[in-house]
């Protein structure tokens, strides 16, 4: 979706995040249907979640919440086809992917992101591994040594950590979550057709 | 919908539940055109919430994603054309409606459960308020006088006591929930329709 005059969508994801899985697999395809232009932006869930006492995701600190999002996790991904593997540990540290989405050219983000997902989610491996990130920077013919140099740089580290501000300042408290242009908010993949429908609705003065 | 051999489904709610709104005035249209029985079931989120240390509503605990909730509900109700007040205070005291619920006839529950969601979440009404209760009651053509009795009986206050621990064991932690046969869990208005489509494909032993 590359028409400028396109209503937009930002699409905000954490990669440790279950729920962020299904959105950005699928995220793409309806925001093209749509013809609304979807603006990846990773952040992290951390400083949010320890800002109001949680060390740890949610759906670990609640059992009984956590039990059932495993379970309607999977029951999602099998109603859509796609691959799913719980990972352990839960959550996985997403601090390096997460800046590394930021380092890589803005046009392969998605295509990162999603493979990001798919070791996560699909294929059980640990996202914190660097060697799993120089194979998905290497699928996408990226240069790793350049990337992974680019992704431990001080600007790129700023800009995570101004993204993820950016991100509590507009209200967000989980993901994925979806803002409009004119700044409302649709929280997790199950609102993904409600977000792209109100920003093709109230196409905002920055949309 | 009461052919007996029909797929069945139950609808655990709680009065002071925001998302219980809207799924309990959908809830019996939808599950009679998919020909499902719909078991209303009252219950007590407090306990639950209470045993892992919450005192008042997760949506208070966490503003943040209050404030989303209530923008979340507003659009919801919005977009199905049900009217819609915020309830102050919030979360309302619903003990004494759920005892009710559980007193009136059970082929008024549903009836029942409806008006006392619209009161509180289209009204303005406050439901810990007798007089309210009683002017739906007396709506239904019930007696107060015999049912704010029977509410009040040890026999009831047993059974509230007995359905919320049910829910418990069952796994909920929040409402609505609906529950299928085979004991499977679908949290939240938005997974209704998932619900049915479960009820009537794995229609278990006691369905």
């Amino acid at each position: 979706m590359s028409d400028p005059t396109a209503p937009s969508l930002d699409f905000w994801y954490e990669f440790a995040s279950t729920y962020s899985y299904p959105a950005a697999m699928r995220c793409d395809a309806m925001a093209e249907a749509a013809s609304v232009r979807l603006r990846w932006r990773p952040f992290l869930l951390g400083p949010i979640f320890s800002a109001q006492g949680w060390l740890t995701s949610p759906f670990n600190l609640f059992p009984a919440k956590g039990r059932y999002m495993w379970r309607d996790l999977a029951r999602t991904c099998a109603q859509r086809g796609l691959p799913y593997r719980q990972p352990h540990p839960f959550p996985q540290n997403s601090l390096f992917s997460a800046r590394l989405a930021l380092a890589v050219p803005e046009d392969l983000r998605a295509d990162f992101s999603r493979a990001v997902y798919l070791a996560e989610f699909a294929e059980g491996k640990l996202i914190s591994d660097e060697k799993v990130l120089r194979d998905i920077l290497a699928t996408l013919d990226l240069s790793a040594p350049d990337l992974l140099e680019k992704a431990n740089s001080e600007t790129i580290r700023e800009n995570l950590r101004g993204e993820t501000e950016i991100a509590r300042k507009l209200g967000l408290f989980g993901a994925p979550t979806f803002v409009a242009a004119d700044g409302e908010l649709f929280w997790g993949d199950d609102r993904l057709e409600q977000a792209l429908a109100w920003a093709q609705s109230h196409q905002g003065a920055t949309g």
